[in-house]
């Protein structure tokens, strides 16, 4: 199924300051994710703000996502502070049509393996839906060791990791190391100026902040990785320079809302206390849009 | 005021499973602090849980711990992941009759210094009552710069700031780096196996979580070390040497729960995901508990 391969699009939740989802702009992103070849959405995402929406919004926009979603599944974002909230929002998930699971071991306090084996055993038990590890150390505090991910995969549910790119290793090694630890899981990475590298060295894959606006060009790109063209795959990169500039220096979440600003798609803004990107930074932003963003 | 300075003692915050605080545990533990000697109450700091707790049950811990607090202030921790709900939760401290404010700028994305001194003003225009920075790193991932603490008591409530023990400076001069960027603010720590050296060199208050259940003992200890006098310090220190031994290897929050539930003073348990130390380390602990622990 393409619900753990290929390209997943995580678009931003576009709400209220309030905090409510506004529906025709979510799903006006999802339509053109849907529409420019994705092959999943990985919804309320780090990028999608998870952590900012209450239990019920959650839900609303699982459901506006599916209903939107023609073809293409929707994984959905569960990570909570507490379990008992993990696992009520696992199951509104399933309970809106939800294809999957993405749960990080959200946390205040940093937490033990133990603590992070149990938490994804609940939230497993918690619907039928087949589970992506989410592995985001900088918001999370945890690191997902090869040994402790191949306990994981003793849970039925976990079907897939989503890993951030390595940081003492490079690609082929780290992706080696998963491989080997839990055979048979699906390993996939984000941090979309390291991604080509990701899926040319075979990853199964791509979790795309870009995807979430420009998805028929991250599609193109990434099918080339995925066939092995690094020729093509290196020219298509080359046009988001700018863009992973500004994902690495400002947060691709901020980037995002710029961008679908731009694009007329929403006027939403990051909520508080995010803040919009400054006026210059916007600017450089408008010169940095892949081509023929606006059309797609 | 005795507010930011002394000993602040940070009380768990007792609770049901399912996350309703249990008044009279907390007003037990309140009481056993005011009784020992402490200064002021630190409630809802990390240690109290504040990130696992409804608007509604944190607004029912502060009442029940200014009811039960008899002649020392309360200051409340009023950290939220979005700026909205943390202006409510300070508005309802206030309400409920805090005496000052504790604010950590809880993050899921990392935040900007400019997106933490907006949520900073907008904080601190929700009441009255004077703020205390909480500067927490390791849960944050936001490191405040003593140039960024100057920029931040522009913000007329900025009384004090509560700083993590210093990894990369020895005490004398990171207190020095504070004081120096900012006169008149209250400079204090936690970390309690480094606060008698952070009170001889001369910090203004120790923000405690051993003092949430022996705060006699810790009063003590404080004492000795902010009149200058370092061999009662270091022998008062030394009755602490395990406690802070399983501080450091399993967080205090894991620590003061067992301890509690040895002492019979609560019957709770840490919030899941967080779990309760291993039999094993709670055996070393009621070997590590300070001399006295129980009568107090």
């Amino acid at each position: 199924m393409a619900l753990f391969s290929g390209l997943s699009a995580f678009p931003i939740t576009p709400m209220t300051p309030e905090g409510g989802v506004i529906v025709p702009d979510l799903q006006r992103l999802v339509r053109r994710i849907e529409a420019g070849g994705a092959d999943s959405i990985g919804l309320l995402g780090s990028t999608g703000t998870y952590m900012f929406l209450s239990r019920d919004e959650r839900r609303r926009a699982v459901a506006a996502a599916v209903e939107a979603a023609a073809s293409i599944p929707v994984m959905v974002g569960v990570g909570a502070l507490r379990t008992d909230e993990a696992e009520a929002v696992a199951r509104d998930a399933a309970a809106e049509g939800a294809a999957g699971l993405l749960l990080a071991p959200v946390s205040y306090n940093p937490l033990t393996e133990e603590e992070v084996f149990q938490h994804f055993v609940a939230v497993a038990m918690a619907s039928d839906l087949p589970l992506c590890i989410y592995s985001n150390p900088g918001t999370t505090n945890f690191t997902f060791s090869p040994e402790f991910v191949a306990r994981l995969t003793a849970i039925p549910a976990v079907a897939a990791i989503k890993l951030p790119l390595p940081s003492s290793r490079d690609m082929a090694a780290d992706l080696a190391a998963f491989r080997q630890a839990a055979p048979g899981l699906s390993v996939g990475y984000s941090g979309d100026w390291g991604c080509k590298e990701a899926l040319l060295a075979g990853a199964d894959c791509w979790y795309s902040v870009a995807a979430g606006l420009f998805s028929e060009p991250v599609a193109a790109l990434a099918a080339a990785a995925m066939r092995g063209d690094r020729a093509v795959a290196e020219r298509c990169d080359a046009d988001f320079a700018g863009l992973w500039d500004l994902f690495r220096a400002h947060g691709g979440l901020r980037v995002m809302y710029a961008a679908a600003n731009m694009l007329g798609l929403t006027e939403a803004q990051p909520p508080r206390p995010l803040l919009p990107l400054m006026e210059d930074v916007k600017r450089r932003l408008a010169s940095a849009l892949p081509a023929g963003a606006a059309d797609v």
